[in-house]
């Protein structure tokens, strides 16, 4: 199996529901530098797992929707926390979505799964990963 | 599937048995920064893995139980190399008890694996994963 | 010349005033990831530039402050950016002050210099660096 | 599941064909970082994956071959494109040939699983994985 | 002293004359991660030390210079080594000469250093640094 | 001023004396990342800062020294703490000896300063620097 990664990064405010966050109940922020592993089982005819400048693109677009905002004025997140591990998720769904409509090109076609990987410091990440 | 990552490290002592190791049978020692990646295919109620301040606290205990210590004085590992790889493994069934124990409290239990990386430099790492 | 430095990080909102900040003007946050350099030209009698474990708990209380909050409700940052390197200035302000104060004991007042790092993603950071 | 990872570099000049390459159809170069992590599942008799010394070897002389080298002028590559992920695969071939050949000795023959990562910059790596 | 750095990348091919520099007379290539510290003692009246959008803009397009090149044909640097340390150089003098031009803006012109490293792998790097 | 760095790491078993270190004060070790900065103002006639070969050999061959040992049982660390700093500065002596002595060639002579930097963990570090 073949996994290409790019890396970018996106900063938001945010805040948690429920007594388990603790001071992170209030209003903070994170910068989350996301990792996002392109995988399919063989290369293209041009040796390529996918074109790097559509998925660097692509997920400069996806970050950027997010991107310089509150995630608690979302209305797509209302009622739920939105995480690490819960964003995770969130970019991959985005990132799935952009490869079916073909924003990744023809080689995009040809992935079989994604890996997204949010660092929120040097002591923590999270991750979500699944078949395409 | 989604994964959790925490960082920590521990300091120790050890030395080797058997003429594969050459110098590392000398007393020696490492430094182990470790990265435990918690994972289960749902977030929780609360859209978490699993309560991040109780999973930094566990490793701490657990690797505190470690840390400034000559592993070859310890009566468990009499008779065993205290490889990166069997610490590695060491680190995992800890922690795997803890988690049965609750010590991770509700969302623990809906933990389906764990992955432990033990680093002892900038050019060499070993892993154990497994099934919880 | 000697210097010693540990790592912590702490999580924000804030917003910016001026065009010049662009979409940055906009609520959002930011992971500090904070390296502090000690200095100073000989080591003590402990063979030690300052106690680490008096360091990193001053580095900690100090980041716990800030830890967790947004900014811009701040009194003391009312009418400034609380840019990564005015941050940076902050941090220093408050470590020399602990300093002076006592709070890293006997070996903080032999200690002539100090540098802050803040890190607020894998492609930018800010120092602020002087004298004591 | 066990795996011992380590890390070596090498760097090279290559050109790439296909209209996708845009700028990079140009003669340029890289540096690889490079990752392989041996795989598995029980430790040896002394409580090890693989001899890392033999590891360490085997990998530096397999990068030997193509460190300090025009890969568009080797000939083995003709008529494909070294990308990463190309050039991934191949360290992986070349270390299993290797593996199969009884350079990593008799703990060698132990291994079930190898994974090759290249890093091409901070924001970008490639990796291949497969079974031995 | 202030300093804000900021991190991008860029590709080449080289080669090296004279018997100290080994196999690495042979045409390879290199990536190189580069950090550009921008410093000046005080901050502007926005609380910054530069326009981080205008300083990343400008080290984007000083390296697209350099970019996917092979350094042997660029006529400015016949008869000399592109060494790391050469090539940390003329990215300085490169990055002065666009301050002093005015591509940082107003905020430019209060900056008093530059500090230019340039990551060749991951156990080597150089830098230069000087006044502006 | 021109600066080349190169990393390496040595493995040791140490203790500390003095109620300051706390459980420190237990044989325990330490894995240390070694970083060496060589200094001088002008490139030489290759436009090199030293010979890189040579650099990393004689680094290699310091650390030997330390490398794989318990430094409670050195002659020369007798009645010192062989904390981080105080290494650094033992290396950094190690290293301008071999530089006087020639061992870095005549490049080496045009040395001016070094600096050595040991990383004991990912959140912990010291140096020492000096004029040669």
């Amino acid at each position: 199996m073949f996994s290409l990664t790019v890396r970018d990064h996106f900063m938001i405010a945010h805040s948690f529901n429920g007594d388990i966050f603790g001071p992170a109940q209030r209003l903070h922020g994170a910068t989350y530098v996301v990792d996002v592993a392109f995988k399919r089982p063989e290369l293209d005819r041009d040796d390529l797992i996918v074109d790097i400048g559509l998925a660097s693109q692509t997920l400069s677009r996806v970050l950027g929707e997010l991107n310089f905002n509150n995630l608690d004025e979302i209305p797509e997140f209302q009622g739920r926390n939105t995480t690490t591990e819960f964003m995770a998720k969130v970019i991959f769904e985005r990132l799935a979505h952009a490869i079916r409509d073909g924003e990744l090109g023809e080689t995009g076609y040809g992935l079989t799964g994604l890996g997204v990987t949010l660092h929120e410091s040097h002591i923590a990440w999270a991750s979500y990963e699944g078949a395409l």
